[in-house]
């Protein structure tokens, strides 16, 4: 891991004082969430932590409001009874799209207070999305009467590979806007609240984990078919950054050598077979406008041979892109995600018939292959979790 | 994370007393091994334990021989000063492949204590290479002076996928010998020992990360070309077992939809364009006997251009494959294995540059592409360390 990723995990130099004192303060944390209220001297059983350190910390977290202590008797003597407080915080989750932006508030405990959401024009600047954004968050904040010293931070979800090195997003993503900007300042400076910034497959993946069916999986695939294609990765409970913070880019498997070019630099990635803007494109070429996303999914509910056609094939590739995902690091789940979700079997039969068609047979039967339940949502909410994970709250 | 899989990580139920525990001597251990001797007072402060707790653990470490205890003085006080023992205990390091046996003896702390190398006929009965190692085993604890009870464990590399959820080996490996046996009971007793079986591959992954130039390395692949193509994954730092504990498994990418079919029952699988059998095939179809790959070493260094035009498109065609597992999961070096290493650069480049041409542009700038230093030894070092790290001698 390095410092960064370290630094994202809440992770401090790991031999360090204050990250010894973070690991007890979630044990401690924990076992007050199995044990309901304890005494400090039953916590300090129960840890193995001694009474001093216990009396240190649970001191320090009543001063910023995580526990509460009552007076109570033990054994006949007077002693402290702790419980865990239901915080006051309340984390804001961001979902930045090429033409929306979706804004949640949610409260620890995974609790959702409110969402709003806002359509925009493809190619909007920016800076006026993030405008938006702090708008709707004003307006969440007052209808759901939550004061802004309650916001612990907003997690931002953006549809393109983030480095970590430098927090930026890289060239070659959906959203050009955002390439080679410093989103954290803008977003730190129009929010006032400490951002998280990840891509939005990832936040889909924690979604899925979090609010999602999934909260017992421990190695899952979220995938994202939209105008890209990208996957979140849950490894071993984790969300996966790998080296640099660019993981999941299955939409830049070579399906075609000789394919069209991408706008990644590369050539016949499955993008340019089976990315929503590809399936728009062949299914407009005999029309007068344009068909929309919305066309499709109605077309497809109707029976339209040509539109079941394009969706075939896209299920298809994107199946034998998921087959060598599922070789590799043998997921559990894919969670299917993104606008096309409402088509269901009609696109989950071809992406089942890819995928075993080209997964090891041992893999391809025991891969379940779903729809995401969380809708639009769960990158909006994926980007909470963010923050509340982050946040101590969650050990 | 699997209750199989939490069980081989050495994890029980995360709340239970006896996991408490673990963390607590791991956390006392890892403190003594950073600091040397330190008083049972100090260790209190620097674990943040109770001095009740450390002195407990103490005791019980002491009386496993994992820790030794003297009398000292701190502040003019008598103390009793600790300090880990280098500790007697050897782990056994067997790595079987289609050809040999190949047995090293490892003490804690990753010291190599001795090896040895036997050959054996391709289509070998199992019960047949398994005495062979066993007998392998007793000439070199004689060797070394090492006593039957000082071996804490045997760990096993088997080259082919092994299903965790009955540590058998999955039908259409390598060695289809090995398919259906009940191996964990065979070689216990044949061995009489612990045994630690996992795939050659992820054992070469781990073997980079502890005896390798890897060692701070947070994510690696392990590529291992040879009669098959596999590979194994650090990732965060583990190896990485997914659901059923099958991954890694490249060599089943399909590269050409219309190809031959593979041993695993798809078709154009990596396996059948770029294994040591396929470039043996190729390269003997105008001799008069079949080459050896020691053969195709000797004529790549010669400059044979047939040999070289070979090794080229095994190269790019392993690269491609490559580049869809550097997009997925970003790793920070690719180490290749198996009996081609010594071809060096004339098989580098061409999968560097099949990598280059279809990973995303930073993803390829920031791989990093190298031989294994640990040569042929790799799977049986790696063997050794997954008992060191399973014993607790390792936090």
């Amino acid at each position: 891991m390095s410092a960064d990723q370290q630094a994202r995990a809440g992770i401090q130099n790991p031999g360090s004082q204050a990250a010894l004192r973070g690991l007890n303060e979630q044990r401690i944390l924990a076992t007050l969430r199995t044990h309901g209220t304890l005494t400090q001297a039953a916590l300090a059983r129960s840890t193995g932590l001694s009474t001093a350190t216990i009396s240190n910390i649970v001191k320090s977290m009543v001063s910023t409001g995580r526990v509460t202590t009552t007076p109570t008797t033990s054994s006949g003597r007077r002693a402290l009874g702790v419980t865990v407080l239901d915080e006051a915080d309340v984390a804001v989750g961001i979902d930045f799209g090429r033409s929306h932006v979706r804004v949640v508030l949610a409260k620890s405990g995974f609790r959702l207070l409110d969402e709003e959401f806002t359509a925009l024009e493809v190619g909007h600047h920016v800076e006026a999305s993030i405008d938006v954004a702090a708008r709707m968050l004003e307006a969440l904040c007052e209808r759901t009467n939550t004061s802004r010293s309650q916001l612990i931070g907003a997690g931002i979800g953006i549809p393109g590979p983030i480095d970590h090195r430098t927090n930026m997003v890289i060239r070659g993503a959906i959203l050009p806007e955002w390439v080679d900007l410093d989103i954290d300042a803008l977003l730190r400076r129009a929010l006032d609240l400490p951002v998280f910034i990840d891509n939005d497959s990832n936040l889909g993946a924690l979604a899925q984990i979090t609010w999602g069916e999934h909260q017992e999986c421990a190695n899952l695939c979220f995938l994202k078919i939209g105008g890209g294609i990208g996957s979140g990765l849950i490894l071993n409970s984790s969300l996966h950054y790998g080296n640099l913070g660019v993981t999941g880019e299955i939409g830049h498997s070579t399906i075609f050598d000789q394919g069209l070019i991408c706008r990644c630099g590369n050539r016949g990635c499955l993008e340019t077979v089976a990315s929503t803007g590809i399936m728009v494109e062949l299914l407009s070429r005999t029309e007068n406008a344009p068909v929309s996303i919305e066309n499709i999914i109605e077309r497809a509910e109707a029976g339209d041979s040509a539109t079941l056609r394009v969706i075939d094939d896209v299920g298809v590739a994107v199946g034998h892109a998921l087959a060598n995902v599922a070789n590799l690091i043998n997921p559990e789940v894919i969670v299917l995600g993104g606008p096309l979700a409402p088509l269901g079997e009609a696109l989950l039969a071809p992406i089942r018939r890819g995928l075993q068609r080209h997964a090891i047979p041992v893999i391809g039967e025991n891969t379940t292959l779903c729809m995401s339940m969380l809708g639009d949502r769960a990158e909006a909410l994926g980007a909470a979790a963010l923050v509340l994970r982050q946040s101590a709250a969650l050990p």
